[in-house]
């Protein structure tokens, strides 16, 4: 199947993913990583999985810290193709600059924008899923990919489905996004039906994009356009452009006006939030044995289980300690528990304020 | 003070130590480690402790492949006083020799065998109990120092003390030696305040030592007294030693003898059997940070306790373990619990069943 005429990939990759540390780190951060064994990073797998659908216009948005690795790691980006941030600006500057870079290429393309670090095992049914997301949004809608929740989340925001719209095969209206729920909520949504994740994927026509941001943040799309337009004025206008999130710029306050869509993906999603969620995706069954990415000859363990990254080269052996998760790197080892896995943040800030930054 | 007249001590420095294992490896054993983290080794702190009762007259007996480590550990060895073991034949063996090469310097010398990787933090209380045996072994007895048991081990023998012998201040007749019990017996043992832990300490005239093997196991007796007179018959008399514990070969049957007496110890003693009596010994208050031994810096907790061994100048980051244990060394990490910590063994036993020997 050919790609979609006049659909443009925007890969945001940014984030330092401290959950993921030590095989994060502020200079290497999760999408410069093979996290899953697979030869590919996720950054490159992201690419790989948008090339059938976006051909050769995929724009990548980082930090210029990380463009030359980003450029490394996927050649077939051409010139121009990989927008480096000044610093950090947060997800709706990054987007909306991308999106008025295509717009200025081709003025009623749509763009599908779709992080760097996230895992989508079944690539036909994402592509289909964007398909029909491309043709929601001829309609001048924001159209989201919503995932179907396997468990009661607590760490993504969901969004609440609608009714259907003509003349689409899945698609509905999305009545809200609502922030990440505590437990109970959690569990609420999901015996509604309703209710799906909100992954962060939106496809939208540039230009329709940028006119709801107007909307709302005159300034940020003002700014973006103006970027696109003369690149030279980057680093003066980049530092005045808001710190804002798509989902509170646009999505949120679009969804109340009626104007965003949802396509119920059909696919499994993960966006490796933690070494629990890692060790999940690399083995869905519990075993006996630790799950081991790496070189398993590396692992000696007797009576373990948990997740073992023997990064160092170094034997790693585990003696009676059970959901256990140890990381092994060059200059730093971590061991914590499946069930503590998201409080590893906490390691990174300590690191930090004991003047250790060469670690983090 | 100065050294006791006639006095020799003998240390026998041998034992793998596969619990603590990676610090401990096949090439460079426990007595050879500072494993107290006070500059010494274990090795080093015998002498240390010895010197101010035999002076220069220490013998180490060690395999041959670690008496060049131990040369140059303790320099203050003289020429001859180390015996290299040809291979192992078990504590017999190595003491007899140390006894026959004693017998021949000096007839009437008297001999303490003390374990190499022993941990005696109270000096003087070791002296005045090593004083008091010498005393003893005069009357040309077998005498043993034992340690007052702190809890009912199940990894120690012990020795049941009968009547006060005459003329000495504490040194009483021992009754018998027993093997290992099972918690039930060591905790009926202690309720009787009668038993004492068996350190493998032994202060006997080399003669009378020689003279009571010769009883029970003769030509282990003779070849020992051979290979003194002859060194250079070492290679060949060697390998046809009995292979026998002491306390089988002699201090049992002696005790039944009624050839036995015991001075009670009045200090600390241990052998640092595994990790877990190694992070006792460090710090004996539990605590809610875990005990490190080595560079405090390169550790970050967060709710974390045990015992971590950073010692590859890398990192070590814990994030909600608690009685943890973590090992870490240039080519191996080990990671298991206080529980656990005895069963590291079977790591060692993994390793050399994949082949991996050079790691153990």
């Amino acid at each position: 199947m050919s790609s979609i005429r006049g659909f443009w990939a925007v890969v945001p990759a940014g984030g330092a993913g401290t959950r993921l540390w030590p095989l994060s780190r502020a200079g290497r951060p999760k999408f410069l990583l093979d996290l899953t064994g697979s030869g590919r990073t996720l950054l490159q797998a992201t690419c790989d999985r948008l090339e059938p659908l976006a051909g050769e216009r995929i724009l990548v948005v980082t930090g210029a810290r990380h463009a030359a690795a980003v450029a490394d790691q996927v050649p077939s980006l051409g010139p121009g193709r990989v927008l480096a941030e000044p610093t950090p600006r947060d997800s709706m500057a990054a987007i909306a600059w991308a999106a008025a870079v295509v717009e200025a290429h081709e003025r009623d393309a749509i763009i599908g924008s779709f992080a760097a670090d996230h895992v989508i095992p079944d690539e036909e049914a994402f592509a289909a899923a964007v398909r029909e997301a491309v043709s929601v949004a001829h309609e001048d809608r924001l159209v989201t990919i919503g995932i179907e929740p396997t468990y009661p989340a607590t760490g993504f925001g969901y969004l609440q489905m609608g009714r259907p719209l003509a003349g689409h095969a899945t698609a509905r209206a999305v009545r809200q996004f609502v922030e990440k729920p505590d437990a109970a909520r959690a569990t609420a949504y999901l015996s509604t039906g309703e209710f799906r994740w909100n992954a962060g994927m939106f496809v939208v026509r540039a230009r329709v994009l940028l006119d709801l941001l107007a909307l709302w943040h005159p300034d940020l799309a003002a700014g973006a356009r103006r970027i696109a337009a003369d690149p030279d004025q980057l680093d003066t206008l980049w530092p005045q452009l808001e710190r804002i999130a798509i989902d509170h710029a646009v999505a949120e306050p679009a969804a109340d006006a009626g104007r965003v869509a949802v396509v119920p993906g059909g696919f499994t999603w993960d966006d490796i939030g933690d070494f629990t969620s890692l060790a999940q995706l690399i083995d869905p069954e519990p075993a006996a044995q630790p799950v081991v990415l790496g070189d398993r000859d590396l692992v000696t363990a007797v009576q373990a289980s948990g997740l073992v990254v023997p990064g160092s080269g170094r034997a790693v052996a585990l003696v009676g300690v059970e959901d256990i998760v140890v990381v092994d790197t060059p200059d730093a080892v971590l061991i914590t528990t499946r069930d503590r896995a998201q409080d590893v943040k906490a390691v990174v800030d300590a690191l930090k304020a004991a003047g250790r930054t060469d670690l983090v």
